[in-house]
């Protein structure tokens, strides 16, 4: 503190003077001209400052570092270091990250990997603690945060709250077990984050009265709206799958602005490339006829006096120099990005490496017995059967019913139908727990995939259309300790290896982008994965029970409807 | 919270549902029409709810109970609960409280008195550690609060924060136990208020990033234009004595009102009574061109967020009912007020009753012999000296030299002339320090006026134009241990009583009122006190060495520019 006043008063120089700046001015929502002076990485002045070190900024402008108040590191595939390394030369340089799928196969171990594992990378990440592991009572995963343990981790000071509340009815209905999550979390002064996508005017009071703060799943205004009128943030999302901000952009008002915020939520590699993180929800609003200052504010200060960080989200004397150099509003180009007063980025380049920490506590996560042909035959009485059918471009499917072949009591395969097999084997501790199911819509030919990155539960989830190729690609996945991958005839096309949890790779954004690739353009083209269909993406939602509408997990078919498993035999 | 959430659901009564009302929406700045659903002194749903216990509200306006960001109880020469009685009926439901004078006085025993006497009236006063105890180094006080007192305190969960940091020389200095009172603070993640009344653009870098965050002494846009620009929060003041609320309006506007908070300072009883409390800057402010909803946004959610009251502020699920019934937003008539979910005012009229806490401990506080005659006597050698020329309706004064009657190396008494003695007797540890003055511009005639309220030290100042009354009145105040009194020819026309600390009277708000007014009035009809000078206020001032010019304090007068005592014979 000495230091930084000594530097506003003159009588010490500033490690670095960013000269003759445009600088933003989140407070007053005006640009204000002057020259930023910065020491021990934080804003010790602004007006006029001289150092031995200075970086002219005529013509530039500087806005505050951005925040992603919602985000998951593990869709990415990258660890927090190397994730980290992607999103800072887009402007982000703090991250509210909640490591729910981590932390379903290993718990607080996995978290604390992440935590620490994101440490060597100039972006301040900030670990909510999930709340909901595993999602659902009808799941079985790697690892069980409950109420108890809840209230045992969540005042640790490198826990900054309690994660997306997924279990909306557990609220609602106040759940023993949730409730002690939430007290505790309230006690310790936590933020804790909400999700809850639609809700009855009484649901969303009991919801928001029980201290929920935020919800990223508005995906209309009304929704928003009412949430907002109940004293909640809105978390206006652009992440890759879920694309909510343009609908949710004519909620922002002159007074309803400070309740808005950004996030992505699940960004994958080659959206994150293509798109951008946080800048692009700037941009957007933007395009959508906020001002400039004004979408900034709301990636800023808004986010920052949403989860009491009150040391950033403005360039103001005290906070953390986290700053963005952007050549023109019009273009809304990222020249420059500082951290803590250091230059971290240059024209879209991270200008520090990131290697991923070497922990094997979260590696050799796949724990089951080789997968054999036995375990994947599907046992039938009648040929009516239940179907999930998919829909293109969306994550819940329709429950139809259908007729299929049966041969010796067992379900065959008809080359001539869309009806593929699909395989969710445990894959945590070992339970030998295979559920099977039929799918509609997928579309495969000649082959199988796989992958261990099956939400919430993340166990080994495979697709077909014959069981060898199905055994092979699972079997492929247990090899490997957790990935993707996609076989034909027995022969292992390629695979994505992810060891870290079943859910990362240990290398950077190049091997997962290029791997993708591959796997992705070799699914659709050479196995005939329907249009419309995100080969491996939508597979990984496949299993994931709290949406609509007939979903698959280790024990089975389960129903939305009737929140209940179900057979695959039809019984009308 | 289950009591809650079961109540937002149905599945249970709310203990209190506020009818068909006009609900002010702090988030949307809109008039929301509904039902308020209490439960447990919280609110548990809006919308449409039942009990057994209703009030019909069709017409009314609900606001969230307002919130004073900075004020001193003692201002009002009432106690705690005396004072909560005062101001509820006008809808402030919260006070941020600075318990400076008492802290003078009796340092952190009187600041326990405080919190403690708060309690039984349902007002939540929220309690700062004044920062600057005593005020300068030039005083003699009833205690000392430190740098290291600060670090023991600061943490305590019924302490709020750091008071206003009126030593923003040692801010800018970066003086050693000032920065240990900051860092402290700072590290227990306490709200520290400011007041820099005027400031360079460096020093405000310097303050704003020593992580003070208020300030409210701004008396001009350009101040707090700046101020707010460097992310702090404008507190724009309606007190009794200074009132800048008209002269700030301007800096209001869509961005930055969100920085701006009301607050009161110092209230005197009449004020109050006939101008009301924060609803007088809520008035002024919708006067001033504000909505209704942005006035009342400032003094409600604006305070609870910038002092990180999570719990109030608005009236939404989960906060704590207080509630400000509205006749209209025309009249803006305060019908009713609630707190936590309490019918506690009516029509004006609080309804419960205040009784002042017995505590022996902060009474009996003036600690001084019994002063005589020859403690008062001027020795001079010259008849030319240094004058305090008082100025109307204000509190600063100028240095001004005259020449007076000696006699015997005495200063003496001239009839014909409007220059009075003033004494200011240190009365915390019996020192006997008693300095001597002369002031020009009081008028006083026939006698003399003496209280125990001296800013900041508190140390018992009087003023007469003969030495016989002001001994009379000195050892009048010390005779009861603290007060205000009025003397004419030897004999003591009145007394107000302060045992308090020598600062608040232990009775109500009547005996203070009507004492206080018959006290001033014999001060002015008969003493002949000058027009424009408020008798007892202005004299508690010409203690206060912190604003120009010449002041007095035990040692001696203290002058201003040159920030050290002088000799009242003038040198030049």
């Amino acid at each position: 503190m000495k230091r930084l006043i000594d530097v506003a008063m003159k009588r010490e120089e500033a490690d670095l003077v960013l000269k003759n700046a445009r600088i933003v001015n989140v407070f007053t929502g005006e640009l204000e001209e002057g020259d930023v002076a910065i020491a021990d990485g934080r804003i010790a002045g602004i007006g006029s400052y001289s150092a031995k070190k200075e970086e002219d900024m005529s013509g530039k402008i500087l806005a505050p570092g951005f925040i992603d108040t919602h985000m998951h590191i593990e869709s990415s595939m990258m660890t927090p270091s190397h994730f980290g390394k992607a999103i800072v030369p887009y402007g982000t340089t703090t991250a509210v990250a909640d490591p729910h799928e981590i932390a379903n196969v290993l718990g607080v171990k996995g978290i604390d990997f992440m935590i620490k594992e994101a440490e060597s990378v100039p972006v301040d990440f900030r670990f909510m603690l999930p709340s909901c592991v595993p999602a659902t009572p009808f799941e079985h995963n790697g690892a069980v945060i409950d109420g108890a343990l809840t209230a045992e981790v969540i005042g640790r000071d490198d826990i900054f709250g309690l994660g997306e509340f997924m279990n909306a009815p557990g609220v609602v209905f106040a759940d023993g077990d949730v409730l002690t999550k939430l007290e505790s979390a309230t006690s310790a002064r936590k933020v804790v984050d909400g999700h809850y996508p639609s809700c009855s005017p009484d649901e969303l009071n009991a919801y928001s009265g029980a201290g929920i703060k935020t919800d990223h799943e508005c995906i209309d205004t009304l929704d928003a709206l009412a949430k907002i009128k109940r004293g909640m943030y809105i978390q206006m999302r652009e992440g890759t799958a879920t694309r909510n901000l343009r609908d949710l952009m004519p909620i922002v008002n002159k007074n309803t602005l400070r309740r808005c915020l950004f996030c992505t939520d699940d960004k994958q590699v080659e959206d994150l490339l293509a798109r951008g993180h946080i800048d692009n929800n700037i941009k957007i609003a933007i395009e959508c006829g906020l001002t400039p200052i004004e979408a900034i504010t709301i990636a800023t200060l808004n986010a920052a006096e949403c989860y009491d960080m009150t040391d950033r989200g403005a360039i103001a004397p005290g906070r953390i120099a986290d700053i963005v150099v952007i050549g023109s509003f019009e273009e809304f180009n990222i020249e420059k990005v500082f951290k803590r007063g250091k230059l971290v980025a240059e024209g879209g380049k991270a200008l520090f490496d990131a290697a991923t920490l070497e922990d094997g506590s979260v590696k050799d996560t796949v724990h089951m017995k080789e997968m054999t042909l036995d375990d994947v035959r599907l046992p039938l009485k009648s040929g009516r059967v239940n179907v999930m059918r998919l829909l293109p471009k969306n994550v819940v499917t329709e429950r139809v019913t259908r007729n299929v072949k049966v041969k010796d009591g067992y379900f065959e395969y008809d080359r001539d139908s869309d009806i593929s097999k699909i395989v969710v084997a445990e894959r945590h501790k070992n339970t030998g727990n295979i559920g099977i199911g039929l799918v509609e819509g997928y579309g495969i030919k000649g082959g199988a995939m796989a992958l261990s990155v099956a939400h919430d539960s993340h166990n080994i989830i495979a697709i077909g259309d014959n069981d060898a190729d199905i055994v092979a690609a699972v079997n492929e996945i247990r090899r490997v300790g957790g990935g993707m991958t996609a076989v034909s005839g027995g022969r292992v096309y390629g695979t994505l290896e992810l060891p870290i949890a079943g859910l990362m790779s240990d290398r950077g954004i190049d091997y997962i982008l290029e791997t993708t690739k591959r796997l992705t353009s070799y699914a659709t083209s050479e196995l005939k994965v329907a249009d419309g269909i995100e080969p491996f993406m939508s597979l990984s939602f496949l299993s994931l029970v709290v949406i609509p509408e007939l979903k698959i997990n280790d024990v089975g078919l389960f129903d939305y409807s009737s929140f209940s498993h179900i057979d695959v035999e039809a019984t009308e």
